[in-house]
């Protein structure tokens, strides 16, 4: 690896004279100042960036670290956040990461690269040890998930998320109240660890409530949040194997759209036939034929809690907190009422 | 501002060893390198940026700056983008700017502020002047779009995109091949010298073809190809003024959806009552209710060839080359044939 003495040695000055080019001190000529920074690119000279990230006390950037950037409710999300922390004077970096990979590794890695005072990530796990927090360095903010089946004391961690289980709970109220009793549930997964699984706990719990059976033959996995062709055919792989449902708990609005069309494509019309209740209150979800009836998300003040918690928790390191938002039923056309 | 003296009589060391901790040498103690780190820290001493990054000629990142990040199309973009760019061994960095911002300007205080190797313009103007390509002092590509407003030299500029007018030509010629010629255009804008204006021109030239007379009355502005609502009133009030057209082209998906929840409400059911044609094809499309008939863009190809033309430049400064792809007509449930 190349060192200063080397640039020095090169242009035939005094190592002084380089640190101070490197520097970017006044005191040495155009002309020493262009050898010297020529010399540095010629012989690649990489300066220690953990060392200079050390001193830059003046960053001002946070990086958003999206886990599963196809998932359409993220858009919105992204987009408040992005507003909120420019608004407030610091930068949003986005990082893009495959629902494969993890979110910690991958936030440990930034972190130590780049000149980061914070990371939200969106869309993580649920289930984080305090050995694998002790890998990120820099104050962090989850977004839209807690630590429902981690190890993390709640002094630990901060966290902006929606109550999923309860969410998933109203999913079903709203469809046992219209006389439902065989509802199928549309999941990405049933043990995750992660969302798919609290909303899937949700579920059952509502129908343990109303004292329905729960039935394995109605749960559809679709292994996905947002590949459509999988959960179009995790829909018909239900409906093929079990008909008898008259209604559709999708655990997502996209979910619910596609299965939506999954059912039409069998023969099977919204809401006269089958019935669907979602979560996250997409505004695209207003304009589908029929509109969804779906329990919103509060994706403005989600955006802003994010935002604030944040530059909350890098003005204040480790005063935690967990934000925990409700859901609100939004009315759509994919729903009827019938004889229960 | 705190300069390396200052750090050196706090310290009450050399100036030389002030700089060699900066730059990370080996050769000084630990509890020196303590010192000096703690007061450059203290002193709140900023490196000139600038200078270093003139000899950190080992960055990889490339910037992917995204104009109107809720146009859905972009979505799939920005994934296939960051995959192969992060397969060859470069790191993307997303910044998201509102259509309101100018990207050049943009543009050019990223390239000053961090250390960048390329810029990816994705959804930007079609009129860019030599004098404004002249701020962005390090190669860069226009993803979506062309120079087609503008007064760049092909020999200036690098991009990728699809023939807009080509495709909208396509889009009236399908219509009208199914016996429609009372065409409607669902439209941002009439001339934003962008994506809007080259796709409206290529709907009026579709008109001019085919003997059919341009009809002011039958053009309907959005002003926006994200905001639903915009799009919903846009539709509405063209039903409201001149609901004599048979048809509707929407120059992109999103535009078509809500046009058709729009038309619905206003009890006129697609395709029975109103064709509707797009350019896009995203994935969404063919999972709505009925699927829309569309120019797919060929978001695979356009994504690999913005990756590789970006490096290619980069390792090539000054080679440009303008990609122009053709799109393909995927038939949905949106149009049918009607006695001409």
């Amino acid at each position: 690896m190349t060192s200063i003495k080397d640039i020095a040695l090169h242009c035939g000055v005094a190592i002084s004279t380089v640190s101070r080019v490197l520097n970017n001190h006044p005191d040495v000529s155009q002309d020493t100042r262009d050898r010297v920074l020529q010399a540095a690119e010629a012989l690649n000279y990489i300066p220690n960036t953990s060392a200079r990230n050390l001193v830059r006390s003046s960053s001002d950037t946070i990086a958003l670290l999206v886990k599963g950037v196809s998932n359409p409710f993220f858009s919105k999300l992204i987009k408040i956040i992005d507003r909120e922390i420019t608004l407030r004077g610091y930068t949003l970096e986005l990082h893009q990461m495959d629902t494969s990979e993890d979110e910690l590794r991958i936030g440990a890695q930034l972190a130590n690269e780049r000149k980061l005072i914070g990371i939200l990530f969106l869309g993580g796990r649920f289930n984080y040890s305090p050995e694998e927090m002790a890998l990120i360095h820099v104050p962090s903010v989850f977004c839209t998930y807690t630590n429902s089946f981690g190890t993390l004391d709640a002094s630990a961690y901060s966290s902006v998320a929606i109550d999923d289980k309860q969410a998933a709970c109203d999913a079903v109220d709203t469809l046992v109240s219209l006389g439902h009793r065989k509802i199928a549930i549309l999941t990405a997964n049933e043990n995750d660890k992660s969302i798919s699984e609290l909303r899937f706990q949700g579920y059952k719990d509502a129908l343990e409530k109303h004292g329905i059976a729960f039935d394995p033959n109605l749960v559809a996995n679709t292994g996905t949040f947002s590949d459509m062709r999988a959960i179009y055919e995790a829909t018909s792989r239900l409906i093929r194997r079990d008909s008898s449902f008259t209604a559709i708990f999708a655990i997502a609005d996209l979910m619910a759209i596609v299965a939506i069309k999954a059912l039409s494509d069998h023969g099977r019309s919204v809401p006269q036939d089958s019935s669907v209740v979602s979560i996250d209150g997409l505004d695209l979800s207003e304009y589908t034929l029929p509109t969804l009836t779906t329990l919103v998300q509060p994706t403005e003040e989600m955006g802003l809690a994010c935002a604030k918690s944040i530059i909350d928790l890098i003005k204040h390191p480790g005063k935690h907190r967990q934000f925990t938002f409700e859901t609100v039923l939004r009315p759509g056309g994919s729903v009827r009422k019938i004889n229960g």
